[in-house]
């Protein structure tokens, strides 16, 4: 781990903990890195950041500076978009559930609406006329691949919630009954399999998959496409020597397919991907301070200040992450549960981990946090949200305070009688 | 289930989706049963609310008039309730990570602070002295017991991370040892076993080893308890027609067992109880209105404009809760899944749920989501956190008002150099 120890516990004893600190220098890489391993092997490429994974706006503005266009999945995160100050057709809005206000900001805006059903369609259209305005429509589609990740971040399988099917021609008809409406303007077309994919072989089915279907809209619909868009996906080594995918395994596996098949086109199309996860996982860290340490008769645990408020990857998905003492003294390792501070039991960040002797006060750092990590956090128990910092080499700026006791009480209201 | 659709359809017109909507009289009936089934029993008794299941302030107000005290578990909660106006005898605060600055004010307010570990109760102790204040301290004891319900809200087996053991004496040691320590005052004893438990059983072997360890407190120690307290954990029936325990049911096993046992101490402590699920979770209701239909080759979906940001429960503990379309027009039921609007596929509500024939911009009613609904909800993907409604009959205020725009970029800096 690229982690300066004594750096990030003298944050820790300045502005207090927990703390989420990310590295720009690590950001900007990983952007860069994948990016350029795709646009190495075909020029017109497009790499979209998810805004999903952290929307902190230093964070987002650093992306921008790089480049990034922005895969945004809600009003909220559409706005933040323009508000960083990226061009309407910069922005894909996706989501299964889009509200007609949303469907409305973003045809107004110009941005690129990702739709995910006929009757998201028929939504789109119909609040388009009424602005008197072209929606800029593609389809997000599901390609039935099982991308062996987490059943939770799965989203092609053909389960899921999301997209119209390739199979049995469903997302087909979408595209021909789009193609007549006023109001709507084909772009583009979608898939995005899921999340921590640590392996080709879903992608490079997709991607056959995918190719086809715009090859068969162009040659019986007559639609030729602006971008195609590959989505994310691929997966970080939250675990020390797992089989970690890279940008460049990645690109080689599935660009040439996809020009192959841009041969068949006959056109060709932008290719747009979206990370998100892979440019933010490994950028950030959680920095903690260990509370207590108990042993009971069956187990040893360490009591960190953060928990899954904080930090809710392990909790709900059994996530891996490495986790070290960066302050103990002692060079013997002893195995502890890691446990956050919410009072349910399902609160640990991990089982039986080998970290170096711990006693109170130690500081312990949580890996790999950049991505999923403040964008999921809550006030749960009452516990304001933690501070953000943002490292360019050894130098720290705050880019989010910490939350204080009135952000509990905001925007309540208490009816007199019971006062 | 004892809502008006008609009622819940207004507000939603009102107000917009996603909507909590609390019901005071069904609070108010709860605390009362609940805490009426032990008292009738055993005239010291006192009910303790559980902050975490929910801390609106005028809920909060609501117990409060009801005569509930305050079972917290964070510095946050604690300044709740003393903000609401309890005194601070009426306050005990539990967790088992608790941070210096959070002990600090709980001795400096004399709040009871019930201790989980030694390293804690060293804590504490140092503490107390600096500020030349008796701490008021109860422990948490692990009474080993399998509650037989979710593994993650499991907390008084013998691998969780809460309490010291009863078993191998950890509890007695830690008792002895406080016993004679300066600025400690002991004033009872604690455990608390899990949460959503349907079965008597487990209360029943738990308050027995509880009342067992009590009596040699006394007996080898010479120590007697302002209380004891038994902890919450009463399951509800979130399924009809489930097996569910009634407040009771579980006074009736319970408190016999508690008096028995108050002879051999000979002496008669307060029974103290904490109750959050029972007395919320059946008080509220989310509404929420769908977005679109999507029939896939596989499914039937429903995507609604909540999603696991605003209701975590299915997303993370598999939890079931009822599921109704209020405003269709059809007796026709159809199996459909239920989606949230978050971009993973596990934020599904319910899997295969028949309702009524659904179309966009029905309303849709999540039952029993008055407890740890709004307290666990966070902005994942940039979405503001939904308003909370209180009913008095047929009126209703708002008791939050929705976050806007603004609070997805409060406490943020953008470093000069990114601008």
């Amino acid at each position: 781990m690229d982690w300066n120890p004594s750096l990030l516990e003298s944050l820790a004893r300045e502005y207090g903990t927990p703390l989420y600190v990310y590295d720009e220098g690590m950001i900007r890489d990983n952007f860069r890195r994948f990016h350029s391993a795709f646009q190495k092997q075909y020029e017109d490429t497009k790499t979209f950041y998810a805004y999903k994974a952290n929307s902190n706006l230093a964070i987002l503005h650093i992306l921008r500076q790089e480049g990034a266009k922005a895969d945004v999945v809600s009003e909220g995160e559409m706005r933040t978009a323009l508000k960083v100050g990226l061009d309407p057709e910069e922005i894909i809005f996706s989501n299964n559930a889009k509200k007609k206000s949303e469907i409305r900001e973003a045809v107004d805006s110009e941005v690129i609406l990702n739709a995910d059903s006929m009757d998201e369609l028929y939504r789109i259209q119909a609040i388009a006329k009424d602005l008197d305005k072209n929606a800029l429509v593609s389809f997000r589609v599901n390609p039935s691949i099982d991308p062996m990740t987490h059943p939770k971040i799965a989203t092609g399988m053909k389960s899921s919630k999301f997209g119209l099917h390739i199979h049995e021609n469903n997302a087909f008809k979408a595209y021909r009954f789009a193609r007549d409406l006023d109001y709507i303007t084909l772009k583009g077309l979608h898939m995005h399999i899921g999340s921590q994919i640590k392996n080709t072989k879903p992608f490079v089915e997709a991607t056959e998959k995918l190719m086809n279907f715009a090859s068969s809209l162009n040659e019986k619909l007559g639609i030729t496409l602006d971008f195609i868009d590959l989505g994310g996906g691929l997966g970080i080594p939250y675990e020390e020597d797992s089989d970690a995918l890279t940008p460049e395994d990645l690109a080689k596996a599935t660009v040439p397919v996809f020009k192959e098949w841009t041969e068949e086109l006959g056109y060709e199309p932008e290719l747009w991907l979206e990370p998100g996860r892979y440019v933010l996982g490994p950028a950030g860290v959680l920095v903690t301070e260990v509370q207590s340490v108990k042993e009971t008769p069956y187990r040893k645990f360490i009591n960190l200040d953060a928990g899954f408020q904080t930090l809710v990857r392990p909790a709900m998905y059994d996530s891996y992450h490495g986790i070290e003492n960066i302050s103990s003294e002692y060079n013997e390792k002893v195995a502890y549960d890691v446990a956050g501070n919410i009072c349910e039991s399902g609160d640990v960040f991990a089982e039986d981990r080998k970290l170096k002797r711990t006693k109170a006060e130690d500081f312990v750092v949580i890996y790999d946090t950049g991505a999923y990590g403040f964008a999921m956090s809550s006030q749960y128990n009452s516990r304001p949200r933690p501070m953000e910092i943002l490292l360019w080499e050894d130098s720290a700026e705050v880019i989010r305070e910490r939350e204080n006791w009135n952000d509990l009480y905001r925007h309540q209201r208490i009816p007199e009688d019971l006062l």
